[in-house]
């Protein structure tokens, strides 16, 4: 069991860590560190670290450092925490795309120091460590993002962090990462955003349960996501070309009023949407 | 309180309303017309209705008739039981599309009897009476879609039948509703069955909650939903149109990096979403 640990970011996504580490023993001790010292003093009292700090020096004790802030100060932050990583130290990271990170990390490492990128595909629309859930990760798949400059012994360990908190790993390529998820989460997201904002005020009280799931996921913080479509523009744009095409597929076989085409369309769909339950 | 309603179609909508319609007292006993005696059997066993029949003439001792059928069978349902609605007695539907149904029976209506489209917007992806939930519309909206020549007695009549299972009601023309409804339903569920059909097997692993949020309500049933679409065609269409119009600006701005428009149209859609809670 490692002693320390820190975290950086002490939200939703780094609190729930701090909780699930503590809980299944992946670490002694976690370290918040954070800009809001009163924030950080919430987290402290609400049990999920158990020190804290706003300066990233305090790293120099963890033999382990996972960088939960938003996917656009990452890079910054692992570079000025990075002095202070102290020798055989690993640093991760918990950002939703990883090319962009990746490649701006790529000079983090020397003989026995090293970044290695990560993204747990778990989280929740709520915000703040107050939502932080120490089963947030459990079951769920954590994408690991070794470069060719990758040591294995250090994507090994990385792996097993996130495997002792409850999470099932894989190892993708910075680049095929963003590509898979531009698919399977960054696309859902433009989705439900695309659709919320095609609602007419007049048809407010016209609205079922479809029009509520579908758009769940577009509550979520515009900060948050203007940052994580912006550091993955091409994969997007890419899936969205996909989708549109889907959407031109459908319209035309309604358009010419062929069952049978749109049949195998909601059949297709429905196969695959139930094959996720 | 009602003597007799009878229920045309005893599934998931039909199975609910006789439930509703018995807790809350809005008919003193449901009497179940379907074409497959075991079903009706199961219905009456549940305790869901009080007498069954496979044939349309039964209608005939109902004060009201509710047809809850597929879309597509609607208008033929009606039209087969018209000879038998008793003096004085009313006949509505549930049917998600009214402007096709509500023409095809424009002549069902003579001096004391009179077929009033309905729209109550509640139901479930599950299927059957087994499913059948006496909440089911609690609360919830119900489009009673008069035409010209409908009597106002009628219409104050049917809306008072869903009020007395505990719905809100509102009127609109058959076309109001539909192109309403293009945009808060069948919207929404093309929309989910794109995203779905988008899916690439490889992606599988990588599938987060907001896929799946996005995408649920494409395991509605393909032949009913076929149906729906069908009906309301022109709707549809302009509703896609909409929705691919949002998508094509989000993804330009996506294009030139313009984080403003990006943030503006995230924080729109948050707004929306938020609204819905």
């Amino acid at each position: 069991m490692r002693d320390w640990i820190a975290i950086v970011g002490v939200g939703l996504i780094g609190g729930s860590l701090a909780a699930a580490a503590k809980r299944r023993g992946a670490a002694r001790r976690v370290l918040g560190i954070g800009r809001n010292p009163e924030r950080l003093r919430g987290a402290q009292s609400a049990g999920l670290i158990d020190a804290w700090s706003t300066d990233s020096a305090a790293v120099r004790d963890a033999e382990l450092t996972v960088v939960c802030t938003p996917v656009d100060r990452i890079a910054d932050d692992v570079k000025l925490l990075w002095s202070n990583v102290p020798s055989g130290g690993l640093v991760t990271d918990a950002g939703s795309t990883k090319q962009r990170v990746c490649e701006e990390l790529s000079d983090c490492r020397d003989s026995n120091r090293e970044f290695v990128g990560s993204h747990p595909i778990a989280g929740s629309h709520r915000q703040g460590f107050e939502a932080a859930d120490p089963e947030l990760y459990a079951g769920r798949m954590c994408v690991v993002t070794p470069t060719e400059e990758s040591t294995p012994a250090a994507v090994n360990e990385i792996e097993g962090f996130w495997q002792s908190v409850g999470m099932r790993t894989v190892r993708l390529s910075p680049a095929e990462h963003d590509r898979a998820l531009a698919a399977t989460s960054h696309l859902p997201h433009v989705t439900a955003v695309a659709l919320a904002n095609t609602l007419n005020e007049a048809n407010r009280e016209l609205i079922g349960t479809g029009f509520r799931d579908t758009t769940r996921i577009a509550a979520g913080d515009p900060d948050l996501w203007t940052a994580i479509l912006l550091s993955n523009t091409a994969d997007v744009c890419a899936s969205l070309d996909a989708l549109t095409q889907q959407i031109a597929s459908f319209r035309a076989a309604l358009e010419r009023g062929d069952a049978a085409a749109l049949n195998r369309l909601l059949q297709q769909a429905k196969t695959v949407r139930d094959s996720l339950e």
